[in-house]
């Protein structure tokens, strides 16, 4: 977003990244507790603490900024870190939840499962595809590579680690450290060569 | 639900066993579709083809529908059906994946993951947990028994299996036939003994 709103104000104010910064921290934090419908300008001003005023200068509507801010939480997945097969896997499954719980948020996922708000459904499903992608080719590239077995279904097991994360939460209502571990251990035996 | 309301009309009506039935079955599928919100007086009446008086009659309120339709949705799993372990695994699996798609449907599933109807979560959720129990049971007993794997976790098992259908829901935003099959293809390998 270009500058010139807050361009020419006192030294006192938060420069215009700062400003979108709050705004986009703000509807990603209505957007995970509430879903997409609590992402409304007047939520996003008295969440971020900007100006509704302000916020109407940068964007258009609530959706314009639910937008901007699932864009701007579109980082592209990094290289794994890690050195054995599993570490590098456990990372990039890491990375995959984290934007399942905290730039989707429940509320995302929500939107995503019931098709709840179908214009959005496909920008919140690309907010996590890259990382489900990257961790797909991952797991293929080590099991042509002979670390995983030759014959798994690098896509299902993908399926079955993202799935983990919406059962623990479907079936407790959250998901507790430490359980990522517990998933991989489980699958790692069904991953591996007998 | 008593019969007072129906049972002074004439023979061509359906009778109030019918009624409720399908005030019910209207109320399930647009939760289904739309989430709890969906399931207002109005809707069911238009759904149901039952006139929004006698709907009244019978029920205090929209959430008083929705609940009646959930707790005749509430039947107790069955014993499961099949000879081997796998096979008996698979009905269970079934049983408790068609609570997930035909009862709660995408938009219970997501009220249950968004939280978005706090009153109603433990309801939604209380549909499937004791199908998701008898599986659990299931998979202990059989690991009890030396069938599968001894120190298999049978709870995460379970997790895994509902989530699953989650997962590839999120993804692909449907769960084609035969996909449970290869969910415990996958899964075989690491609930069976080396």
């Amino acid at each position: 977003m270009p500058d010139r709103a807050d361009a020419t104000r006192g030294r006192g104010r938060p420069r215009s990244a700062d400003t979108d910064r709050r705004i986009h921290a703000a509807a990603l934090r209505l957007l995970a507790d509430g879903g997409p419908d609590a992402v409304t300008v007047e939520a996003v001003a008295a969440t971020s603490g900007v100006a509704k005023t302000t916020v109407y200068r940068r964007y258009d509507d609530r959706e314009a900024v639910l937008r901007a801010a699932l864009v701007e939480a579109m980082t592209p997945p990094s290289e794994p870190a890690g050195e054995t097969t599993q570490q590098k896997i456990r990372w990039a499954l890491e990375q995959t939840w984290h934007q399942m719980s905290d730039v989707l948020g429940r509320g995302g996922l929500a939107a995503i499962l019931g098709d709840s708000s179908p214009r959005f459904t496909d920008v919140f499903r690309g907010v996590l595809t890259p990382y489900a992608e990257a961790l797909v080719g991952l797991v293929r590239a080590d099991a042509d590579a002979g670390e995983l077995r030759e014959d798994l279904d690098p896509d299902l097991v993908v399926t079955l680690f993202i799935g983990a994360y919406l059962g623990e939460l479907l079936r407790r209502g959250r998901v507790e450290d430490g359980f990522s571990e517990r998933c991989v251990d489980l699958l790692w035996r069904t991953m591996t060569r007998p």
